[in-house]
Parts: structure tokens; C-alpha cells; sequence
């Protein structure tokens, strides 16, 4: 088994402060805004939905492509970038890639986002 | 006075359930990445930073071009996109426009992203 974890720089918004704290610095600034464009898609944000509520929170990409009604290659696609922004990871097993929620990722960029 | 408030359809996400606690349906997916995509910019992040923390949460335009270092009419544009995304309101008094943040906005999509 081989798991994919987020290269550094793109791990989810491990940097800033919330948004409504204080007036954000460009580079914090840049980092918030990359994850949020990786979530800011329909597709990608029904993906999530779909392994968070998956046993352990991780679903087999076998069963990610007809849920969303898309092509296999989009999907794969869609959950690269959801992967690289390190919102999911990714392992092999078998036939199978399966994706998994990264625990506390979306919770820091909600946190991020609350204004109290 | 004038002041501009959103209009119905792009209002900050009055819809939809959070995002990890079931499927997203397509429209909920659709009105949350709406909202997602008028957030994932860096000079809105800044431009909403420097609002929440003005007096009042609210600021005259003519105070949000310089910390920027955008011009005022790319400026306006990103204002322009979070007011319609409902994040912001605008009035207008004398000859200055004004920008408050929309109380609970940030918060609701906040909400949605958090798992727990």
C-alpha cells in the first residue's frame, strides 16, 4: 500500500489567521485563497461529501464516478486537486486507489473563515 | 443612503447542509461553490480582512485601494463580487461608497465546512 500525502506547500492552510481577525498578509492571503479555489468546485465539494460520509471517512475511487455523473478521467482529475490542496490522501491497495478525508483540514479553513 | 443587499439567488449559502455530514445534492453544491469561488482570491480575502477589522466593520473604499496595491477600479471589481456573493453591503453616503460586512456570512459557510 502506497499513501499519497500532501507535498508541504500545498498542505491545507496550515498558515494564517482567521480572516476576520486582523488584516491578512498577501502571502497568507495567496494560501487561503488556493485552498478555497480547491474547494470552490460543485463537483470536487460533492466528492468530499461523498468519502466523508463513507466508512472511515474513505471510499474507493470505484465507487466516486457514478455518484457525481462524471467520467472516470474528471473524477481522477477532480480528487488530484483535492489531494494536492491536502484536503484527502490517497493510498493504493489492489486494483484501487481510495481516498480518505485528511482529518482537521477542512476544519482549518473553516476556522479560518469564522468571525467569533 | 443606498444600500445595496445581495440579491436573492447569490446570497451567502442560506441553503444547503454541511458538507461532511452527507451527500451534497448538486444545487447545495452549486450555491456553496458559488460562494467558495467569490472567497478563493487572495485580494478579497484582504479586501474582507480590512473591512472586519475597520471600525464598525465597515470602511470607505477610499481607504481599501492603498493597503491593497490594486488600482481602484480592480479594487471595485473585487468589491463588486463579494457584494453580489452577499458577503458584503454597500452604501453609498455623500461621495464615498461604504462596505460592511454582511453579519453572518463568512460564518455560515464557515459552518459548512466544518466536520464536526
Amino acid at each position: 500500500m502506497t499513501t499519497t500525502t500532501p507535498s508541504a506547500p500545498e498542505t491545507a492552510v496550515a498558515c494564517c489567521r482567521p480572516v476576520a481577525t486582523g488584516a491578512l498578509s498577501a502571502s497568507d492571503a495567496d494560501q487561503l485563497a488556493a485552498s478555497l479555489k480547491a474547494l470552490a468546485d460543485p463537483a470536487r465539494l460533492r466528492l468530499l461529501s461523498i468519502v466523508a460520509q463513507s466508512e472511515g471517512a474513505e471510499a474507493c475511487v470505484c465507487d466516486l464516478t457514478e455518484p457525481v455523473g462524471l467520467s472516470q478521467p474528471t473524477v481522477s482529475h477532480h480528487l488530484k486537486v483535492l489531494t494536492s490542496a491536502g484536503f484527502l490522501s490517497r493510498s493504493k491497495r489492489g486494483t484501487w486507489a481510495y481516498y480518505a478525508l485528511v482529518p482537521g483540514a477542512l476544519d482549518r479553513v473553516s476556522a479560518l473563515l469564522a468571525t467569533s
